[in-house]
């Protein structure tokens, strides 16, 4: 899918991207124009991409990419259609890089541009409370409700029989049909990623999205944040308890039901039909199978297969750890 | 207590709940008005109940209903004064049933009746902040404060010298004398409760309510849920910290002290004197007895006696926990 | 640092102490004038303190307060110029004394002098949302935001390039340049000290304030308690990720990096360059040293020294936990 939300501000000439990088402007031919940022397959003639870790040589190899932020080690790999960009930490870079693209990634304060919905054409089709905002580029179905007190900031399409509480605030986000998100969540703001630095950690770009599909309920309280490159998800028909947070880059699949409190960390990717119960943990990373239980209180630090019932902090085996724990 | 804030919309002929559940009109005399339903001790002459499970036998034998949902196994332990309705799964049934009798227990959407308190006659009685919203059949005592951006939505009753915080959300509730609730907590909306169905699933009335005793205090971003057929109920000054969640029917004693962000799972029933430490959760349908400890960070999942302190997950006394775990 | 929130509203006389306290007036010279009220070593002339524990035996030899709150064991540990002003419970009777100098110290109700930053000098000078309400006692630095309905209540500076997200409340709480406080967020409020109390528990009263140092970002749905007698202290360049609770004391060190959900219980002292993963949990008055690692959904209940890397409830070093628990 391609991300309707997060605006593309090149191109740039790639002395304007040498400049960035503090990098001399002599090493490339300043005439060339750079269109986008993306990775190593993905990219086309005109962009640039990053390549930093040997388990993408391959990859690496066959890029149509024009540029490729890298490091001295890696270079070689890259093919003779691609110039090299040498840093030292390829990561930072590609996040200046994304975030010069991209910059309203970067970029969560509120929404200044949101305005009262009685100002907006959206008065006469949603049934609002009082005090509801609406931002820039916001699209609602038929039948929907907002509660007081809501904002719906910008970048946020919303299907139809859709009711969002009070008090809670979406952003970057595609809702479904017949969603329930209850009051006091916040939906859509970038993820907890950065690279550490002792001076001022350097935020990365979050220019994924949540998507919310069709039956979904949310619970008060819950916090679902937008992927940085890929997208946060939450499957059809699955239901969130209250006190839920949710990771950047999560992907949950249908059917799912999650109880208060439980927390999933960064790009884990969960089946569907999982049951997880109130305060359990997964780290992040990790893949959890399909038709799995994961008991209250468990966490989960390693994958888990499918059909698998587990609890316990590692999280194993449901009857083994009730055996040895008695 | 008789329940003030779901109104009974019934009553109905028997044949519209017969369409209602998708059976066969003939197998009732259709003339028959039902007035209520009720569980099945409770139920009178004209009302209908469900029977589920064969532990209610003897009380199926003597209940007064006129009508009983309930499957082909259990029908022939009902008395001859009550026609039995025969369906697959009774709590889905019964589950429909409620909500044709009391609609508004099921729809936990925004309260559209809320008004500016500046438009009440609240706005002589009670000191306010800004743009503070009242809702239908609510009543304040004498001395009570209401901060910024709250909202008190329909079938509230808040008793003298309580105050409540900003950005809060209240409804379906009872509150006491001298009763702090702070900022952020959402109160009275449903529980997490429904029948999974792999399309959409199937939420089930919550006709219960909250109740908060006197003297009692709610940390800023707690949720309480409120009951579906008995109550949530915090007893007399007892205090809750930030960000704890009170799932439905929890029924927590006087006097207890609940630190930081622990959760409480459904129908589960505590004492008085209890003291739980931050982080700590509790399975729900457990009976916890009075003056129990439970120390931060545990897992409780089986029932407590009176005057333990445990620790751990599973939670076991805590003499044994810190022995075994130094 | 001298607290510039709370405003002792002292002097008073010895018998209006004494009579606060239900105590025979004659038990002390009546025309003595008290100023203000410290702890044992911070007490000057006229000022009243506390003595409670043998353990502060000696710093209590030397005291220069006029008077001491003490128990009848303790008094004759004093100097001859402190006159004993012996009760029952010293800690309660101490509260009930710092209450009648800083009465607003206990008093966390809603801020009803708060009026929307349109009508306030504010207007000219900040980038704000739709009813954004501002205090008494409000500092805001230069290129400062802040999102749609949030409060900053009395008692609040704020540097500068600071941006506040939406529906978020602060008080009591001085913050520092380039700081990010998103959504949702409780900041400032009293901590969760009180003595138990059958009938009515008795709140102490929180002097302390919270400091969120320069670069700090505090994630969605985060709270965080000011001090009751110190300061709850966010370091430099410290990032909290979403539903993060920090009680009134905790002070946690520069460059630390906590993530979702994580408590931290009352007056623990954490160092710099910490990281904590996501559920964690730490127990009250404890130190963890610099460079400290504590996994997701560990239990601290101990102090934990520098360059150590720690999992586990309760927590222990990761290489043991992990052999232990395959």
């Amino acid at each position: 899918m391609v991300n309707p939300f997060f605006k593309n501000i090149g191109p740039f000439k790639v002395t304007e991207i040498l400049n960035l990088l503090n990098l001399d402007t002599n090493q490339a031919n300043s005439d060339k124009i750079i269109n986008d940022i993306k990775d190593l397959s993905n990219s086309n003639e005109n962009d640039i991409t990053f390549f930093h870790s040997k388990k993408y040589k391959s990859i690496a190899n066959n890029t149509k990419a024009l540029f490729c932020i890298t490091t001295e080690n890696l270079k070689n790999d890259l093919p003779n259609s691609c110039t090299p960009i040498v840093v030292e930490n390829v990561l930072i870079a590609t996040s200046k890089v994304t975030t010069k693209f991209y910059p309203n990634s970067i970029d969560d304060n509120f929404d200044i541009t949101a305005k009262d919905i009685i100002e907006t054409n959206f008065k006469d089709k949603v049934k609002f409370g009082k005090n509801v905002l609406i931002g820039d580029n916001v699209s609602i179905g038929s039948n929907c409700k907002i509660g007081h007190n809501s904002i719906i900031e910008r970048n946020v399409s919303i299907g139809n029989n859709s009711s969002i509480g009070s008090n809670s605030i979406i952003r970057n986000t595609l809702i479904g049909n017949n969603v329930k998100i209850l009051d006091n969540c916040v939906i859509g703001k970038h993820g907890f990623g950065f690279f550490p630095d002792k001076k001022n950690n350097i935020r990365y770009p979050h220019i994924g999205m949540v998507i919310i599909e069709d039956y979904c309920e949310i619970g008060c309280g819950s916090t679902i944040d937008r992927g940085s490159m890929s997208n946060t998800i939450i499957g059809k028909n699955t239901y969130l308890d209250n006190q839920i947070h949710v990771a950047h880059n999560v992907k949950i699949g249908e059917n799912c039901i999650i109880a208060g409190q439980v927390g999933i960390a960064g790009s884990t990717i969960l089946g569907k039909n999982i049951k997880i119960g109130g305060q359990a943990g997964i780290s992040g990373h990790l893949k959890i199978g399909d038709n799995v239980d994961i008991a209250g209180g468990s966490g989960v630090i390693r994958d888990i297969p499918d059909n698998s019932k587990v609890m316990g902090y590692p999280a194993k085996n449901i009857r083994n750890f009730l055996k040895e724990n008695k």
